[in-house]
């Protein structure tokens, strides 16, 4: 083309070679500090030291006249590479009683589980689904029997649990509280923690994943666990199972409910995917995304979640009624009607409007290239 | 905390610092080739370029055992950034017919594509839509016509125009294509084309943004303004007007109606912001935050977008009608019945499902760090 560009590009190779050179210097000073904390069993992760570092680069690049928002997010790409490259051992809180039994431990979030204790030095003894599990003597010195089955044999693989030492913890991983809680309680007379982890089972890193806690009983003597997983990363939210459940019927199964229904109409009108993806802005890419991803997953998880609850469906029955419901309306009362409920709702959104719509144009920002063409 | 923590961040502390200065430096000098490109009259926007540098710079990663991934997105976010920077004129493809009127220039949409003709040295001349637009002589030199006005007033504002110069060429952005091409068509002997751009006036960038181009009459008159377009930056799809309608029936009227309801829904059922977003996944939090954006945002337009044609209203018909089909069945057939359909409809995404998965895992890999807290 030109010549001077060709010169200039040459200078932006060199700069590049530069920069991957400083990136490799960068990881490999932040897995040193990693190893280090691992080492005083400090938590790596530092949520007030992330959003300081943040903070100063952020005056630094205005200083210099560069986009602040630029420099947060490289700055947020190194460090969320640094935790995945963080293959340390995280330190073990309990080191009394050192040996966690994972029923359902070959599954992939017992696998995820087992491989976390085991970094952190427990001792680990996976029992799968299908064994039998009556043996007492098999839990004699466990500190931690962790139970991460599908749904619908939770609460069957409970009540078959033997009677287990006094301090041992029961707890359980199961996308429902207020059943499997129950049952652990009536199940075992020590202390009994429901956990629910947000996430799935393909995350690389715990760092900043959600884990819900729902209380069953003595809580001082589990605290060890909820430290432990903290160590790990994850935030830890604590809430009544009951409350748990009624969260999740939106959380979870309504929004499944949506997503399946939403792939059934498309499979029904025999839309033709690839014309209907060129056309496509990024969010309605994104929406076609999420449908497409469900129908690439286990049906039968979903199907436990869905049906795992009659709050689920009566929920599922009240949002069916209300589509039905604004569908009538718009078609009999039209405009005025419309926008007179839409300020309604504005005003129930409140301080979350404005703070979801620039949320959603930074994720809209970046949906261009996050998503490979 | 510990001595040696402190002075390893320094170290990084001194790395960060020259990161700063290398990615100042080089958007510069991409800034630079940027003047260079908008006087030889080449599109800024090079995707095969794009494409060549970042697998270049992902084999260098491959060989330094540093994440191909990381370098990958890194380098994607200086890119996006060069072209946010990218203030120059670009180049102006028809140099024999200069001025440019737009009928609604006041409007956001309007100001952007006024700003953009500017940019490229056109004279504009921007009419509100307020105004009185029935004296010819206003229009006796324009080479283009560009309508951009609220949807509802498209067709009364085109039916208004006088008689133009016999090569002028007449354009809309509206979200609808049949009603306002055809009434184009009618008022105008000359070049007619429908354009529908697929984003918001609020972007930072033209490019690789969408716009729909819907031919109406004498292409051949009007191909500098879609190479115009393309100049920007802007990717060009072709497609029929009536074809357009169909597909934004699923891409904007059932999307916005979807969210609009369960708007109205969460209204409905007091649902707890502060507690649900506790206990939110990344994708439920970005579920909410699509659903709240829409309320920050112009009622008018939306209602519009809905009640613009028959064909939205029985599209969103058959959705409601399948949503309530699926409730009845999954409280009355149950599991085995949903784990069917869901397989079915796997089939029916076919090699869309493991890539729109893999689509969204990176998207909820970023979603934690792109949405602020």
């Amino acid at each position: 083309m030109d010549k001077h560009i060709e010169q200039i590009r040459s200078e932006i190779d060199e700069i590049d070679s530069q920069l991957l050179q400083l990136i490799k210097q960068r990881l490999h000073f932040v897995q040193k500090i990693g190893d280090i904390k691992s080492t005083l069993g400090v938590p790596v992760y530092d949520a007030q030291r992330e959003i300081d570092l943040i903070a100063r680069h952020r005056t630094q690049a205005i200083n210099q006249n560069i986009s602040a928002d630029l420099i947060e997010n490289i700055l947020k790409l190194l460090i969320q590479e640094s935790y995945l490259n963080e293959s340390a051992c995280h330190k073990q809180v309990n080191t009394e009683s050192n040996n966690v039994i994972i029923i359902g431990g070959l599954g992939k979030m017992g696998c995820l589980f087992t491989k976390q204790f085991q970094l952190s030095g427990y001792n680990t003894l996976i029992i799968d689904v299908e064994d039998k599990i009556d043996d007492a003597r098999t839990f004699s010195d466990a500190g931690l029997v962790l139970i991460s089955v599908p749904i619908h044999k939770t609460i069957e693989v409970i009540n078959k649990i033997p009677p287990l030492p006094q301090n041992c913890v029961l707890a359980d991983l199961t996308s429902t509280k207020k059943d499997p809680v129950r049952a652990m309680i009536k199940t075992h007379r020590g202390p009994v923690v429901g956990l629910h982890p947000m996430f799935g089972p393909g995350v690389k890193s715990l760092v900043n994943q959600l884990v819900i806690q729902c209380n069953g009983r003595m809580p001082k003597k589990y605290q060890w666990l909820i430290e432990q997983i903290k160590m790990w990363g994850c935030r830890v939210e604590q809430i009544s199972p009951a409350a748990h459940d009624k969260a999740m019927a939106y959380i979870q199964a309504l929004c499944y409910f949506i997503t399946f229904s939403s792939g059934i109409f498309l499979e029904k009108e025999k839309m033709d995917l690839d014309s209907i993806l060129k056309l496509s802005s990024p969010i309605y890419r994104l929406d076609l995304s999420v449908i497409g991803r469900l129908f690439d997953q286990d049906p039968e998880l979903y199907a436990d979640i869905l049906l795992a609850s009659d709050l689920n469906l009566s929920l599922i029955k009240r949002y069916v009624n209300v589509l039905t419901e604004q569908y009538h309306s718009l078609r009999k009362n039209g405009k005025a009607d419309f926008i007179q409920k839409f300020t309604n709702t504005t005003s129930y959104f409140g301080k979350y409007a404005p703070i979801f719509h620039s949320e959603t144009e930074q994720v809209l920002k970046h949906l261009n290239f996050l998503i490979k063409k």
